[in-house]
């Protein structure tokens, strides 16, 4: 149904529901080509499900590589207020303008890996309400900043990576998942970029406030997200979201951009089938949420930067991956003998 | 002391007990470098715990990975004999052609990451004895086989993967682990390149009729070397060896590398300080192993396809980790705010 002034989010929640399927026919392609390949079935792996990912999600049985995204998504935070961050609420916009010049770690990455980084500000100089008195914002802006994240990847990437960057945004994270699956703050929240124990403290005090403060209206995944926010998760969800319906497979990043995810999830478990998690953050909760969403990470390197870095590199096994797939002899043109049967 | 006809092992047992220190002076250069690296202490994780396992081992404060080397060591087995293999014994040639023709995955590996690819055939044509019934081979071939391994790597390499190609290593390597940590064949043995169940029986039957065979020379770990082999074995324990005298930090890969591992560790277990496990394998009894050695691999991809393959995704890692080390900006630089204290 079209959206209104009274639900913004109807088209949002229809496309959540009208996922395509993957396409299972490019799928067996793959693994006939793989099945030929000079290597014991099986033997690579996730480097051979990765290429199985990209065939079925791009509906291509010889899928590419050539324009891999990573998009970070930027916003800021009212609630960083509540002294809940190591960092003051100005680093990110000073971060923002180091992915661009080249010296954060995902400009790295992106750079040594052939990755093509897109940054996308939301709002910066508007941070949302602080959550533990207000909602973060009203549904209206909610369903505009998916929409915006929609429109964001529209370049038509052939793999996207989704990040973000936010001061407190693993506040904001934390507090969706105790919206989602219950639990109290002290359940989900973690370090972030590295509070001592009484911000910890504190981090856990700002969920639960915020939980409490909005009792009662925290009922469906779009009044989470607005009541909670932040716009960088709402820009996430919507980045995910227009990638299934244009054929592009999602690597997902850590605990923050997994709250984009696990929103969708909950609106229909089938719409994030097209995403993998890149890795598993070192950040308390993120393994737990995994665990809800019975997925598992592709990585596990102790990682909690957020900046899509975990997901970028797991892109880096996706490239290789299908490298090999392409470049790889077969039994025939290597002269290899088979296994005896 | 000197190699003598009665003891071929004394020099080499004496460079495991006499190992260098690593350098803890270049870690701290390298702590104290990331500190000032635009992202929050810590939050790399393992990719920053591998640049400071270059510097102390490579005893750089700035190290390198200018030369980075994947060394795969074939070999034959004649324990092929008792069809505890998928593949006919010609497929080690036929592989090691492969390797150098640029067919295999970890020709392509390299090709995409510029990493060095050798590979050393280690007397193809003359398979070990099959080791339910004799020695595999005799103990000065086997300490020549050491030696040769440690010459193999002398163009000094500033990082060297091990990896391994041989039908029939992994009923070795069961052999070895089995030999060292005690159980019997079937605690040990796994799937290899993909053989059936009756295979599987007769794998650890093998690896029984073998510790039965040579029972009561199987004490230390140059007996267990040369009664169980192989050639690739003895000459990859070579090479970690000489690594380590050579300030060349070490990559293992996965099973039946670590065979090579796990020997060297017998003897002294911190011959092996200056190795890094690349993964776990899917064949069962890897971790089993890294437990015993209490390491815990980098990469958990499901990979068993051995020739350095896993190895040489963590040497991705590696790369990676030491171009965000050497290129991201400092907060100074980048003028961002560093945490309010």
């Amino acid at each position: 149904m079209p959206a209104t002034p009274e639900n913004p989010f109807a088209d949002i929640h229809d496309l959540l529901l009208l996922v395509p399927e993957g396409d299972e026919a490019a799928v067996e392609a793959v693994r006939a080509r793989d099945a030929r390949l000079t290597k014991p079935a099986g033997s690579l792996g996730q480097l051979e499900t990765l290429v199985e990912f990209l065939a079925r999600w791009q509906g291509e049985p010889e899928p590419t590589l050539d324009n891999p995204m990573v998009a970070i998504f930027a916003a800021n935070h009212g609630v960083t207020d509540q002294g809940i961050s190591a960092y003051p609420r100005a680093v990110t916009a000073q971060m923002v303008a180091n992915f661009t010049r080249g010296g954060a770690a995902i400009s790295q990455i992106c750079a040594l890996h052939e990755l093509n980084l897109r940054v996308f500000e939301l709002a910066l100089e508007v941070p949302t309400e602080d959550i533990t008195k207000l909602p973060a914002m009203d549904a209206l802006t909610c369903a505009a900043t998916v929409a915006y994240g929609m429109e964001a990847i529209a370049g038509e990437p052939d793999l996207l990576c989704i990040g973000e960057m936010g001061i407190g945004n693993t506040t904001v994270a934390a507090a969706i998942f105790a919206a989602l699956y219950g639990g109290e703050g002290a359940d989900w929240v973690g370090r972030g970029t590295g509070v001592d124990d009484a911000g910890l403290a504190r981090k856990a005090r700002a969920v639960d406030a915020a939980l409490m403060r909005h009792a009662g209206r925290l009922d469906t995944p779009f009044s989470i997200l607005s009541h909670l926010g932040g716009r960088e998760i709402a820009a996430m969800l919507g980045a995910l979201l227009a990638a299934r319906h244009q054929k592009t497979p999602v690597i997902i990043d850590g605990f923050v951009a997994t709250a984009a995810a696990a929103l969708a999830h909950a609106v229909n478990p089938a719409a994030i089938d097209h995403c993998i998690f890149g890795h598993v953050s070192a950040e308390p909760g993120h393994a737990k949420v995994l665990e809800r969403l019975e997925r598992r990470p592709l990585l596990d390197l102790g990682m909690r930067l957020g900046e899509g870095s975990g997901a970028a590199m797991a892109a880096v096994l996706a490239k290789t991956a299908l490298h090999l797939h392409r470049t790889m002899a077969t039994f025939e043109s290597a002269a290899v003998s088979g296994p005896t049967e």
